[in-house]
């Protein structure tokens, strides 16, 4: 499908495509491998870190980046061509320092972070040198009302004292985390947009226990891995706050615009390689007398498929083109659309091809159930459908008052 | 939502617009009135002609066109955006002189006419003088595979002489229509797409027939109509030939692009339409208590509803893109891509309409009943759903070989 | 499919079945043949009362009757097997006197009624003598909350005062329609459920005005019509009340139950035969060198409309039996379940049908569209699907409380 | 849901779900537990073996058994109410011996087996001692074609010699595996429904290599698992042969049957606990001011989860009921439909569930991934989804010719 972008981004997606060729498909199982021989899940595989150094060497390094004096300053809409190519691997991301949530904790770094901020944590974090979590998701109440939020950030004297228990915090198993960004209420009392804030928390406080391993669908994306993690009186520096007390919220609302557009290119990314791996699969096997391919229904799938992804690319493309020029406010309703449509058309192509290889489709022999693990999550990963739906439908009947 | 197109495009929107809130719907039910009122269904309601006036004063008249010497020429993305917009209304299309299957044949008689067949129709249809039709589909065979139709010309000195039954060509029952191209086998031995041709047959002429009216649903689509036309031992000057003999695929394909763009935005317009007046109505409804605009489940309606638009306005777009800049047979998934899209969404959109307006919405105090009728054609005018996913499966499938 | 039933519904299914086939379908062309030959459509085809004798003669006559003293007396679970099959054809329920609404008028004046009304209306509808309407739906409010009903019923000495704007009332444009039953608030204070009345009106009272027609997608329904019958002071004895002030609720609700059974297998009866029509279809038609029975797609249309068939089929006689079994009131999820059902398959049936007739299934060469059209209101009439879904999700989580 | 059983059933049905919940749920934690502090995941829980011994006490023991001589003997239709029940945890099956493949397996010994063969191994499955696997799915062929498989058994004296590559045998990383039911080709050139047999071959026999381990969307289904089997040359005698040569085929279809019935039955148990768990949580959980229980959407989510599990319950309950009485080759097309419908339903109703209790639905804190994954795969299992739907197409398309 063609769709016009700048030649700068046209050359990196070249590059691009040619490095996932190179290194990365045909890593894939080696990754798995060294993470399976490993005594524990809870390493990084060495590929890894020799493929970041490739990336980086070929400048393919933090490309989601937007903000000046950081690197390519691309705009969403050419970073989204970016990212799709990213997303057809679940190992790539990391490799391109483009994984969330780092992304988006670099991101509020270099919005909100104060300089020591910044020069602690952002630099190592825009290195790849260390990693990082976000803790907003709480298991005992309905985070997808993010009002919902129990946690309490107290401040006494030059600390805060944070008690909280936080889960699906991704990242947070991994070895290398270093740091948390904590979302919790410091003005329970305010009003309902200003009560809460955003504190970094160095993992190694004393207080903070990463209780245990979320599994997803039996996957435990390790070494990544998602966490319950308690903190209990656990006290920083109230230099450690983001911005300002109260504007918890808001921060978060400015990670999401650009983080939505990364998540829905990613899934568009998997379902266009499981629209590529169903296509190749069915050239290959016979049933009753013919070849896959040549049969009725095989074609509607692939059809269908081809369908829904054009679709959904063309709709987040235009989401980021709306971000870009008219910023993340203006385009909120087509924000929350994509959040939508990707994550449901991914699950269709990605479904339709499993059932193309069966066995073989549920196995870990093709990235397509893990991919379909991943895009399931995303129906649930900041606000569930029915939220979105919600608001949408909201801000269209708003035309009609 | 946001498409970026030329200035002059843009001011032609607004005309449109204006065109349409000031003089087509609020005329939608006189148009009724004044066939219902008349001793017959098949004449023509005189606002229509009225209207036709003022749109020629405004320069709103053949937009469609592309060609050199006759208009705009506007090209396919542009003008799609207008057709949209006249999509709005079932009696919008005629009043521009933009109706299917009249701008079809027009374009047919600019690209493939003698001097001397424009002279004699072409330029009374530019003017909205006479109507047209077209007969292709046969109701003895499966016409979804062209390569079916059975119709025979055979030439005998310096006549045709035609024999056929025909059926589903629409135009034929307007009392103003004075020509028919017809579609039909010369050369039923040779190659499989050189076998038909196409002549132009005065609808006056001895031997041809309108059998019968064919109903959609009930619906006449008076003084339209949809026609069941039967050709016996009709002669025409072999002058009357397009282009060349075994050439009516060719034709035939080249007509199909632009229809295609054509139809696919009107659908889209009648679902916009529809999404509208949806959201008027539940703010203006209760039940148990509260507006139906509070309701989850009917905001669900409409957000699942705009979703579906955009999605399918922006592919119809990159498709007319596409044709523009690569032309039709490159973009020959595309187009077949946009024929299931755009129906579906449009039946999707309107059914919900339908269901938030209870027995109004069946019936023909809003247009959403007819409009339905109309798309659910779709799915099958110009080749059933099925064979367009067919065809997008082995134009997939062809990149794998 | 198999389903046990009596001996004796079994010897009426099959002279049911030989009548279809005998007096049914053969004579539909001829019945539309002969609205049309008439100065209007609003006169009965003479077919109609021809068949009516036959019906009676072959004792196929009231067979919805469950009441003692009138007929068959079948439950509900065996009428629901005679009453698929008279669906199969819309011109078939009124031959066999099992039409609605006047099934479920009759119902109502054997059970309400008193002596003096029954003598009145009842015997002369049981003998299909007279038609009846209901009048409930209103068009200026959201009658899906029936609570919303706005008609006031006054009672002034020994007369009712009505005055009320209905609409939908279905048999009201039968020449031979001679009796309403009303519905409307003599009590628009008294608690929510016990506000409302039913009165018998006969048409020909002073200020009953059948302001106009309503068509359902372009359809007419003639003989039978929907229309808008306006209520301008009339006047009518108080004898005509039916039961006691406050019941009409209760009424309305005692004939739901039966009635849903009946629009279901009627809806059902619907889907079996477009399914047995498409079947026959693709075996005769071919494209692309081979018939459309032997193509995976087509396959897979037949296959799906088996399970969805099957399985409604199978809901609406579980639902028929938990009625004659415990009663209306225990059977209310499962009567709410197959009113969201029922129509669903029959339209996804019938739509898979006129999508393998192609232009032939949406005319009215055979019985597709308008079935179709049929099907389409049922997800209105009665409370739309919305209201429905609620009520079984809301029965269901009882269960949790 | 009420389905008339006998009074047999009835108190084992009983029994069983006072089993359910006094003993299965409350240790599916444990089971757990066990698995994941033991050294590796391919031991047998204690708890199972205890669990066994509870409900062998209690008579809940070889409930599928339908054979004489060998326990309760019920019918397909009454073991199917029971199955429904086990289906609700994983864990449940095996406790009560009633687990594939062994049951199939158990059924092919009692039905096929030689006196020889049933002391060897069908008492010992019979009493839960030993486990069994059965091979016939291969990697290298789309096995949904059973006559693709390409395994040989070649007769050399009194022995079989079988070389071969088998995939997804499950149950064969079971430690108490001790006997497979391997099928392969001894006639590659006999009618193609006579070229296979079916053979006895113990695991231990020299040449058998357990490959590798087959995860199922990340999970392995320890201690079961789901294994890639190598036959290395592979000798067993020819006493071994079941039933006689040829008859692979006919032995495979005889156990399909039974099997459908019992993974259908699982799939609506699972469904129906899914349902149950989305019930109590949205009655617990509240966004946006007002309980998940009170929103429409979520109303709608449990009312269409109803039905689908009432009519997939239905239809499964009416094809073992067919299978009763008119035997599995009557019963064919009821079979597969089936195959289609229930898991497809609980699919759907599993994801609903997931989407109400967001993170903790995909994670393994509630048992509904866990389920997904496998209803996901019984699309495949069995012959995919496309096989059954084409076979039903053409049973029915067989009435029209």
């Amino acid at each position: 499908m063609i769709t016009t972008t700048s030649n700068r981004t046209e050359e990196l997606q070249k590059k691009l495509v040619a490095f996932m060729d190179d290194y990365i498909y045909p890593n894939e199982k080696l990754y798995e491998q060294q993470l399976n021989e490993a005594d524990t899940r809870w390493i990084i595989p060495p590929i890894v870190e020799e493929l970041k150094e490739k990336a980086k060497d070929q400048g393919l390094w933090n490309l989601f980046n937007r903000e000046e004096g950081y690197g390519t300053q691309l705009s969403n809409y050419e970073y989204a061509h970016l990212c799709e190519i990213m997303g057809r691997s679940l190992i790539a991301p990391e490799v391109f320092n483009c994984n969330a949530p780092d992304t988006g904790n670099m991101e509020v770094l270099m919005q909100y972070g104060t300089k020591e901020q910044q020069e602690q944590w952002l630099y190592l974090l825009l290195d790849g040198k260390i990693r990082s979590c976000f803790t907003m998701t709480e298991p005992d109440v309905a985070s997808s009302d993010a009002t919902n939020i129990q946690s309490h950030i107290i401040r006494e004297g030059d600390e805060y004292i944070i008690n909280a228990k936080k889960w699906w915090s991704s990242g947070a198993m991994d070895p290398r985390c270093e740091i948390a960004i904590f979302m919790g209420k410091t003005d329970p009392e305010g009003p309902i947009h200003e009560q809460q804030s955003m504190v970094l928390v160095p993992m190694n406080t004393p207080g903070v226990e990463v209780k245990r391993h979320l599994p997803v669908f039996g996957y435990d994306h390790a070494p990544h891995g998602h966490a319950e993690v308690h903190f209990n009186n656990v006290r920083v520096p109230v230099s450690n706050l983001l911005y300002e007390e109260g504007k918890g919220f808001e921060i978060a609302q400015s990670r999401l615009g650009p983080g939505r557009i990364h998540h829905c290119m990613r899934a568009i990314g998997a379902a266009e390689r499981a629209l590529e791996l169903m296509c190749e699969r069915v050239n290959s096997r016979e049933t009753f007398g013919s070849p896959l391919a040549e049969k009725g229904v095989v074609r509607e799938f692939i059809a269908e498929s081809r369908l829904e992804i054009d679709q959904a690319r063309l709709l987040t493309l235009h989401a980021a083109r709306k971000m870009d020029e008219e910023g993340t406010k203006a385009a909120r309703k087509e924000i929350a659309m994509i959040k939508i449509v990707a994550p449901r058309v991914s699950l269709n192509v990605i479904d339709r091809a499993i059932q193309m290889f069966g066995g073989a489709g549920v196995s870990d022999d093709f990235p397509l159930a893990a991919h379909w693990a991943n895009a399931r999550t995303l129906r649930i990963v900041d606000g569930p459908d029915q939220v979105h739906l919600r608001d949408i439908g909201r801000l269209e009947l708003k035309n009609y008052q």
